[in-house]
């Protein structure tokens, strides 16, 4: 888009003037679709909802009724989109269709009537119900000049496509292609960091065979409480990350000590009790931002006790942070529902029982209620994370609307209905099977 | 800023006819501005680079000779700004001056004549020389209203500060303020990543005593021997990734054989030799992107050998990446030159004796090449990095001119001339000092 000169307004006659006028009009159409585009687009860093407003505003600023954005990805060959309806992804290769030909080619195809193009596949309106009457399809380039996506519009409301339309679409596939890159960029950054940590995680947890996934575990089931509570996503998201870096400080700790068989002596002990201590410092060399940097204190205080009497500051009740009162219960049942080389898992109302009676001592009693609401199928996809995929889906979904305080009741009937027979069945199925693998 | 309703122009008069053209002209420039600013602000996720190509463009739009863009950092209430030319930053209590008046209050201070308004402070002037006649304070405020720092522009070309001007930075302020936020995040997280990274590099280092802070200088080595042999920046990024993560895999080493004083049976130094496998299996299962996607393979062959017998994979020659190789000279000139509790650093002689005689079989001569052309300034600073705060910047720059090879030259000089004593001098007192901390 280039700055057009000011125009010398006198000297023009009352046609030339409104020939103008009506330049100048289109012109400020057209940049402010343009600018408000940007505006909306730009505060969003994340893909899904990105393409997604994107969508929108192609289709109100072209006054059609559909617009899709495909993204390529070069390495898997493909193009992908979101589908606005329903949070379905659809994917095909990159050489396929109407898109896959402008994906490859950079051709624009602007199709003034889809049935009476041998390009157009109408086994796709077959399987939609939609009727396409016609489309613009127009790749969307970096400013590079590289092809990175698609736009496929769809029925414009009045005739169809024209090469003013084309042209406003062309300015705003540079404008999107900025922003989908930044936003590619933050994700590809979030997810490499997501899955260190992960990675680091299970590492510490493999030093001590004991306690393989115990990270993983402690961080779903933190979530899952904290999801019960209430807490905001932002907030679930530093106790997901606290949860599973809560165990570092194991780094520092010995190994003979830390995979000792048998009793430990005082000292062996107190070197283990250590732990929480050097999570939080070394955690706290890291350069955290934002709410993140709470991630150290809360990791930290994993092991303190409501009634002061926990370590390693020996806080008091509200003192520990509620993220960490969360990960305490997380952490103990964890610890008691794992299942050890030398015994099964604990027996189920001893677990519980051992909650209970610790709430208001060691455990914050609204984190044992909070975790007595988790529901039946989130319980035994985390208690079974590492077998996750032998799970029958049938059965989780037959669960799913009962919690762990009905499961206990269901339990304890003597004379159980079907449906607390149900339950019950399929939890000890789960708790207690031998898996074949 | 609002889409204005096409006009029927049918209806008017001439007057009116040239008043709405104005405005549109009016309109037009201004949206024109916006959305330049707009594309040239877009792409930039370094927040440094942006500022700076923020206040040249705020500068051009305002007709103006200077524009300075200060951000809020609301943790340790300050307002700072990066000098445009130069590398300086500008850093002041956020409550200070015309700046922290309106960062304070979010007021716009449109003062026509500094020199006639009692806010302005003239030592500034006074201390750059710069004259000030005008300027326009603004607050730059996000989608949510929050201050998030100021603009401040000095000296229109002609005549004082508008109204229109202020609103055109009103429009801005919104687009710069989303652009700063999003480049803050992605800044954010890539420090914390880093720093993570460099976290557990040394938490690593720290189970063996005797490789303390090895990672982080393998890192530095390997950096500079990439810079002589011109590596290109995002090759240099990913090596360093490399470089920190590389001894990754000793998290799987048994502690008692890892930390074995005395020799090794042959069965613990085949574990021991198992670490780089580990490093590149424990790095594959990380979701990497891009060129980062290579860490894994890079890290995972730092043991390797030119002649193919070294391992895991008994690579040979160039099967072994470029930045493979500049890992092993680096590990292995810091493994002899590491101060150690049971001796003193190896003779400097000898060392790079070592390097000489295995560069063709166990190094890429090219590397070993490019190690010797390390400037001394450099090379001490790696060495000494842990007590890097006790080094004599006088005496860094006295050897920054020379790089190892001249060093040895001098060094084996019988008739050291006065130049050649120095640096010989200065080397060794590094080299060889015993500091008193």
């Amino acid at each position: 888009m280039k700055v057009h000169e000011q125009l010398e307004i006198q000297s023009f006659d009352q046609s030339q003037i409104t020939t103008k006028l009506k330049f100048y009009q289109e012109e400020h159409r057209r940049l402010t679709v343009l600018f408000n585009i940007t505006r909306n687009i730009s505060t969003e860093l994340k893909i899904d909802k990105l393409l997604l407003i994107l969508m929108d505003e192609v289709k109100k600023a072209l006054k059609a009724d559909r617009c899709t954005v495909f993204l390529l990805n070069r390495d898997k060959l493909e193009l992908w989109s979101k589908v606005a309806h329903g949070e379905r992804e659809i994917r095909f290769p990159s050489h396929l269709g109407i898109a896959g030909y402008v994906a490859t080619t950079g051709d624009v195809l602007n199709i003034p009537d889809a049935y009476a193009d041998p390009r157009f596949n109408r086994e796709i309106d077959k399987k939609t119900g939609y009727h396409t009457k016609n489309m613009l399809t127009f790749p969307m380039r970096n400013k590079l000049g590289d092809i990175i996506g698609v736009f496929q519009v769809l029925n414009k409301y009045e005739g169809s496509f024209t090469h003013d339309d084309e042209q406003l679409l062309d300015a705003i596939s540079v404008i999107s292609a900025t922003q989908i890159e930044n936003a590619q960029l933050y994700e590809e950054q979030k997810t490499t960091f997501d899955s260190f940590i992960e990675t680091l995680a299970s590492t510490i947890d493999a030093r001590d065979p004991l306690t393989a996934g115990h990270s993983h575990r402690i961080a779903l089931y933190a979530d899952a409480i904290a999801e019960v509570m209430n807490m905001s996503p932002r907030k679930r998201d530093v106790l997901r990350y606290a949860a599973l870096l809560h165990d570092y400080g194991k780094i520092a700790i010995r190994e003979a000590v830390l995979t000792k068989n048998g009793r430990l002596t005082v000292e062996e002990y107190a070197h283990i009790q250590e732990h929480p201590a050097y999570t939080k410092s070394i955690l706290e060399r890291i350069n955290f931002h934002g709410d993140y940097r709470s991630i150290p204190v809360i990791a930290g205080a994993h092991h303190e006790k409501i009634d002061g009497t926990g370590y390693p500051e020996g806080m008091k009740g509200e003192e520990i942070p509620l993220e960490s009162r969360i990960l305490a219960v997380a952490d103990v049942f964890d610890a008691l529902t794992s299942v050890r080389h030398y015994r099964d898992r604990m027996d189920f109302e001893r677990v519980l029982s051992i909650l209970d009676r610790d709430a208001g001592t060691h455990f914050d009693t609204d984190c044992v209620n909070a975790f007595k609401k988790l529901k039946l199928d989130v319980l035994i996809k985390i208690l079974e994370y590492d077998v996750h995929q032998l799970l029958d889906p049938k059965e989780l979904k037959q669960v799913a609307n009962y919690n762990v305080r009905q499961l206990l009741q269901a339990r304890a009937s003597e004379e159980k209905n079907g449906e607390e027979k149900i339950i019950a069945d399929i939890f000890e199925k789960y708790y207690n099977k031998k898996y074949s693998h």
